[in-house]
């Protein structure tokens, strides 16, 4: 994944957050924050902080399973050179060529409205595009409709609506 | 796969479209229909269906490899000893064990206001529960919102709406 947009770290930072790294600009400059697919996932943070943004706890069981038939799974870290801190998350489904659907963008509430949401969005693109992906599609809560809105996402192309069922 | 809604077919069937196959019911008894997901697809036969349903044609290479990613894709054969035809189609994405969603679910016009694309749902729906799927997604045309919402589809729950994001 070659990201046009975001900025590559430092060699010592690329060898601890994985090749396809990328820097996450953040308003303060007292922190390095970085995006990585390769950084490995603590699960009981992983859902802590789901859990900070406000959504239900799910067994760790499922998610490690889910996570490993995701297509793609972005970590925002914290960096620290012993124990980097998730901020923030973001995971993929779909085949990769004609579907992705992006599930679970989490930004910790502490490190939100700094831009990092959008750089986020950014991050997880441009590695579906490097795919080769044709079409990625997102299912929008009300409050975050208008963040997508402004940054290119089109809702509801040709009236399409959205529809869920549930496991009973 | 056991399908609580759909019946077994016969064993000489089940040899050719494989174990997980179900009859698919239709008014016209001299034909015989069935649900495979081991049945070998034709590309081009599938993109001839998918064009028959009025969708554009995708490069067979590219559908492949979609193909090949996906968690779940589905047949409706109409039975013939040595040259099944392809009549309906539906394929998933997704984790199988959160989120699925549910893609390119087509009926050949000709067969179309028999029940077949509903019994489809079924067997789709008896598929992804038997993997333990917790929630299915779809993006529904304006044309199919109320056979969806028929079928027990809860539309944009919680104020959900859905975007789409496009390769440039």
């Amino acid at each position: 994944m070659i990201s046009s947009h975001l900025l590559v770290p430092t060699e010592s930072l690329l060898l601890q957050y994985g090749q396809d790294s990328r820097l996450c600009t953040c308003s303060n400059d007292q922190l390095t924050l970085l995006f990585s697919q390769t950084y490995p996932f603590d699960l009981v943070e992983l859902e802590q902080l789901l859990e900070a943004v406000g959504w239900s706890r799910r067994p760790v069981r499922r998610v490690r399973k889910a996570l490993t038939h995701s297509l793609l799974k972005v970590g925002l870290w914290r960096h620290d050179p012993r124990v980097p801190r998730l901020v923030g998350f973001a995971r993929c489904t779909g085949d990769g060529i004609l579907e992705a659907t992006v599930w679970d963008v989490a930004v910790h509430p502490l490190y939100q409205g700094n831009g990092l949401g959008k750089q986020m969005m950014t991050y997880v693109l441009d590695a579906l595009g490097s795919m080769g992906t044709e079409r990625v599609s997102l299912f929008a809560d009300p409050e975050v409709i208008h963040f997508y809105q402004r940054q290119g996402w089109e809702l509801e192309p040709e009236g399409h609506r959205c529809a869920f069922w549930y496991a009973s």
